[in-house]
């Protein structure tokens, strides 16, 4: 099993009036079934691309080259591209724990534009043994493509005009957009950014999936546990964890006004998908004056910044812990250095032991204070898994969203402030 | 001037419903006065040790040959401790921006126990160009203590007994601890850590100066921003910009059910501050069923993450945006390559500007579709800066802890986990 789905602390049979009741959880539940029905038709039929890139290996023959080439060349590689262009990749990245593989180039998602911070990135590089990935949907976000222009001059001057073609490599729309039209005028390779996968959805396509080949992960690994995250959760919904999840986080909104919705895995390499999550959950279910707040939290280390709040403050939290299983990891607590009555507990002991025990004791201290607390178990965290909780998390999205009666697929909203930024932009020249 | 603090945009009669009304807000602003009569009582008589810190200096004669010795013989320093322990530190040498000054160690603060993360930092050292400094203000911290047991056996292994006295430091409590007494043990020198300062205050003090002291950061500047941000602040209400935050903030939580503040730097450096802040506000005012979730973001990348949710979702968020001057900072875009009329907004224009114009027209959107929006101005980022944005937010935290009825210092909550934890590590070595 990819992972234990531990709901039982979000109801309040178990945990009091601060969790779900039984007839809303109920009554929600069933509300998923039109969803799910949904998203089995449009797995069988195609409809929905993103249910669709589980399955598929075509699109990875066109970056298996791409990564070949960087892996054989670069010493680093800079991935433009901002929110869904770049998010997921950090997350899976972020799987090698800081430490790449031996032999992989270290990749650097540079996602804002901070002219300090990119001045001491381009300062860092050698920027002949470099390769980059340009990832904009649209082809016309702004800050992807200010870093592209401002990064191709500097660029050509290490490489040549023919050493760009070798090192850069554009995802976007297939359509006509100034990044396309710049591309071709270096005749720099393009390749297609799924069209019906929006950029927060978009991490099991290429733009996830190219860096991660880059870094040397198994990218079939992560899509065979998407696939089957897949499979177990397009069934019925009792049985469907993203259902109940979503069926919990929907129903404790209305229920108990459980606005804010942290997801605090316990392992560092998870942090930046917490990060991926918070993008997934409040672009896809912010509208409309509905959704709730996605918080990234981090275990152990937040028990000592916001556990205080978490324990004691307003009761407008639902907290979703992950957990690996670290017991015994890492090296022991010399029993001889804990000779003291005070440090007792510590003996023999290892982080991963301590790590596993601040987990499963805050989980506790939570749901019998009652707050509503989800645990997903871990027995291991490689690719499949990794995939597996990708897959849950844009599925329970989704039926969340259909629970809401919101569009899950658009971002509406943001539309003022790039207008406003552009017209800002536009005038400070003048 | 450290910085501009401008909170029209909060106020109902600037952006319509979703602001402070301006009889709510004279009610806040005057209900601060007593708060602020006590602070500067403190500060006169010395009984709140916080705000004696940016005067002193007696404090960083201890420091200072410490620093010099680890800058003198190290490659790298760890920082051993979690929350207040840390934070504040990881603050202040975010200032450097990643890449520190030549010459300075470069500081690993590590703050979980994730043991992955643990054994590959262990593995990418040179212990015997190894500085560490353990920070633990109760002397008991499970975290730290088993970091630091675990990192003693492998250290010495590498320096020798000796070496550990001259390349470990200890700051905690001046009373028997574990971690005193463990010191004792191997003729570690201890700092005091300043016994009236909370972890989560204390980052003007040696706990995030002796970091700071060892990247190279001009303390005294820091502490002089502190100073001037103390003055600024314990004035009239009107006239002080942590009171009138403070009475914002609390207003909107009373008048509006805000319930969550968002703190969006648009500048790198400022990322690690807002964690710090995130801890600094949670952990004081969570409490009672009362306080704000604070919410750490970071401008402009999360405008393609959380911004949807901001402006469509809910109303329950104020939003304090930290806005660095940086018009024409970095290289433009050269006007040759942005030809096409859709590139016509960025010829000429460098990142910098780009940021400076996503922050304007983020902050207007917000404030046009009714949400508060205060923003603070930077006309330059440097540590005298950096302090007085740190006393800043201590200050707005106590007086808002202070409008709220809450003790602004105590952390109750967490026991009941640290008992919890600490009695499943005792269960599973049987």
């Amino acid at each position: 099993m990819l992972y234990e789905h531990l709901i039982d602390d979000c109801l309040a049979k178990k945990i009091g009036e601060g969790g779900l009741s039984e007839e809303t959880f109920e009554r929600s539940l069933a509300a998923t079934e039109p969803a799910l029905a949904r998203l089995r038709a449009a797995r069988d039929d195609g409809s929905l691309a993103l249910l669709a890139l589980p399955a598929r290996d075509d699109d990875l023959a066109l970056c298996r080259p791409v990564a070949e080439a960087y892996r054989a060349t670069c010493a680093d590689v800079v991935v433009l591209g901002t929110g869904g262009s770049s998010l997921g990749g950090q997350a899976l990245v972020a799987l090698l724990g800081g430490g790449l593989m031996a032999g992989s180039p270290r990749l650097h998602f540079v996602d804002n534009v901070d002219p300090a911070s990119f001045d001491a990135l381009l300062a860092s590089l050698d920027l002949t043994r470099c390769g980059v990935l340009v990832v904009s949907k649209s082809g016309g976000t702004a800050e992807t493509l200010t870093q592209f222009l401002i990064l191709l001059p500097a660029f050509e001057a290490a490489v040549g005009r023919a050493g760009l073609a070798e090192r850069v490599t554009v995802i976007s729309d297939p359509v006509a957009s100034p990044l396309r039209r710049l591309a071709a005028r270096y005749a720099i390779p393009c390749l297609d950014h799924e069209p019906g996968v929006g950029g927060r959805f978009s991490v099991l396509s290429n733009v996830g999936l190219l860096p991660a080949l880059i870094a040397g992960l198994d990218v079939a690994a992560l899509r065979a546990g998407a696939a089957e995250a897949l499979d177990r959760g397009l069934v019925a919904a009792k049985e469907s964890p993203p259902a109940l999840g979503a069926a919990i986080a929907v129903g404790l909104s209305g229920e108990r006004r459980i606005s804010q919705t942290v997801l605090m895995p316990y392992v560092d390499r998870l942090a930046d998908f917490a990060l991926w999550f918070r993008q997934l959950w409040a672009e896809s279910l912010g509208k409309d004056g509905l959704g709730t707040t996605p918080i990234n939290a981090l275990g152990a280390v937040d028990q000592h910044s916001q556990l205080q709040l978490y324990l004691a403050g307003p009761r407008d939290k639902m907290f979703t812990l992950v957990v690996l299983d670290t017991a015994g990891q890492g090296p022991g607590v010399d029993p001889a250095l804990a000779e003291e009555e005070a440090l007792t507990y510590l003996r023999g002991r290892s982080l991963g032991d301590l790590l596993q025990a601040m987990a499963r004791a805050t989980a506790d201290t939570l749901a019998r204070n009652g707050h509503p607390t989800r645990v997903i178990k871990l027995a291991r965290l490689d690719e499949k898994v990794l995939g597996g909780l990708l897959m849950h998390f844009m599925l329970e999205t989704i039926i969340a969203a259909d629970l809401l009666g919101v569009n899950a697929f658009d971002q509406p909203a943001v539309e003022e402030s790039k207008v406003l930024a552009r017209q800002y932009l536009s005038e400070a020249g003048q």
